[in-house]
């Protein structure tokens, strides 16, 4: 199952995605290249439409549902950027979405949800979230599109390092958060069907530490109890995602609440962006001047923006807590 | 003396600025497009270095004291961007760099400023700040660059519109904050150079309008008590900005304290970045759908983006009153 996206289904999803997510801008600055001694591009998806890379995916496998002409309904459970992804995709191919919510849920996402037309269905737990997503795929109501163990969503996320290649020449290494693992085994699959010797590095948190092993073990170890601000990492890796990071992964960085805070406040203070805790983490290695960074061309995937600004008070306010 | 900025002379400017100044991004935001019925361009000198255009103003005007060798040292009076852009400027001249700081000046500013390597003189009030920069000035110690008078602080600003007319073709209107009037004179000076039919508005805040009434009374007003959130444009126009600014603008839109927090939080939460108040203040029109501005291509110069955080949830939080 690891090898059953190829690069061609990569570059059939950026032509359904032309015109229709943002081609995002890459961003430099000096003083990011002075602290890690290396010279950083950052691919800005918190800048992509609805304010994460989750929409690429989203619409790509959207719109096959769309054109195979088995339903006009699809259903996903998200309390994030996949579930905002999904609605608009919905939104935009003329299908209804039914995100399915798990608490808890912040007001802002779920005011995003709804104001792309979507059906919003909290739910109290997790297993409650499943149990209803079941019931509406047994009842034929909706075909569902998971978050990241969906061949057609890791295609769409692989266009991103189409992009990135043509905006970017001669890149060495490439770094990106791993949550389900979605995006990076659409990176992984893009980047080294492109050069197969560019270095793709994993960046998790060390609060929800579930990847590093699952890598090590080679089993999906779930994620428990997640110690981290970077609420977009909190889920395990997929039965899809594991065996594709395991083949093409070079290492994964872990970080610390500190960085992911660092990391933050630099990009608000020095380069004016507004980037989510999950994005902040695969940043923290280039501030702390990672080793294997010194001296190479590195690409940085900001992978969303969905931070609401009292939660980045608190984050960066003077005194806070990490969690 | 309203004419002696040539468009040589901003070409010239963008000479000197080449490789030093960002060529700042255009961006667009379709939400943006929507609800002002035109197409919005945003020139982020935000993402400018130092965080906001005056570096490139103070960066030129600094470059030709070296030419000239008159002096190897600049003084100003800036409790803003303009100290930072030169503090900046000078550092990468090998020239020295005296600020003149008048209270209230945020210590997020003054220590930018410092981190720059100039000298910092904090004084009580704006007329201590003019005594220790005569007395400077008299015993021979520092040329002075003023913050928007001065024709080569002029010159630079324009090199904005030089930006933007290669970026984006067939602009109807460009719009951009008053303060000094220093920006919008270079952007009026080069842009009707480049298509003397273009229409070039400023954007004030109502409780800052010293500059609509300088431009209806041809003389400048004073301005005695700024009631806005807007630190930016908390002065007067100066004597040579007026007599341009009255040649070229089409209208002055005034703008109230609510539609810059509105302005602000848009772009932090739609756009995911960071703006400071006067940037907003020109993008204010674009958002209430300002009749002028409907069905043409809009350019807008979002100045800087110098807020911190504290300050931005101060005026973004729910209940936030503006002063």
């Amino acid at each position: 199952m690891a090898n059953d996206v190829s690069f061609e289904a990569i570059t059939r999803a950026a032509a359904i995605l032309r015109g229709v997510a943002h081609i995002t801008p890459v961003m430099k600055s000096r003083q990011l290249d002075e602290k890690s001694g290396a010279s950083v591009f950052l691919k800005c998806e918190h800048l992509q439409r609805t304010g994460s890379f989750k929409f690429r995916g989203a619409y790509h496998a959207a719109s096959l549902v769309l054109s195979s002409g088995r339903s006009r309904t699809v259903t996903t459970i998200s309390s994030g950027n996949h579930g905002q992804g999904l609605a608009l995709a919905a939104k935009l191919l003329g299908l209804s979405a039914h995100v399915i919510v798990p608490k808890p849920a912040s007001a802002l996402k779920q005011a995003a949800i709804t104001s792309y037309g979507a059906r919003l269905h909290l739910e109290e737990t997790r297993s409650l979230a499943e149990a209803t997503m079941r019931q509406m795929i047994e009842d034929g109501q909706a075909t569902p599109i998971h978050a990241f163990n969906d061949p057609h969503v890791i295609a769409g996320q692989g266009t991103i390092m189409l992009e990135l290649f043509k905006q970017v020449p001669a890149l060495d290494i490439v770094l990106a958060p791993i949550g389900g693992g979605g995006l990076l085994s659409g990176l992984c699959l893009a980047g080294h069907h492109l050069n197969p010797s560019l270095q793709i590095y994993g960046c998790e948190p060390r609060g929800a530490a579930d990847a590093i092993e699952s890598l090590r073990l080679n089993y999906i170890v779930p994620m428990a109890a997640p110690q981290t601000m970077a609420d977009g990492l909190w889920t395990s890796l997929g039965n899809r995602t594991l065996p594709i990071l395991r083949q093409h992964l070079t290492e994964v960085f872990l970080v610390d609440e500190e960085e992911i805070v660092a990391a933050m406040r630099f990009v608000y203070e020095r380069m004016k962006l507004v980037i989510e805790p999950s994005s902040a983490v695969a940043l923290a290695p280039v501030l702390r001047t990672e080793p294997a960074l010194i001296g190479k061309r590195v690409g940085v995937v900001i992978t969303g923006g969905n931070v609401d600004l009292e939660a980045l008070w608190k984050s960066l306010s003077p005194g806070a807590v990490p969690p």
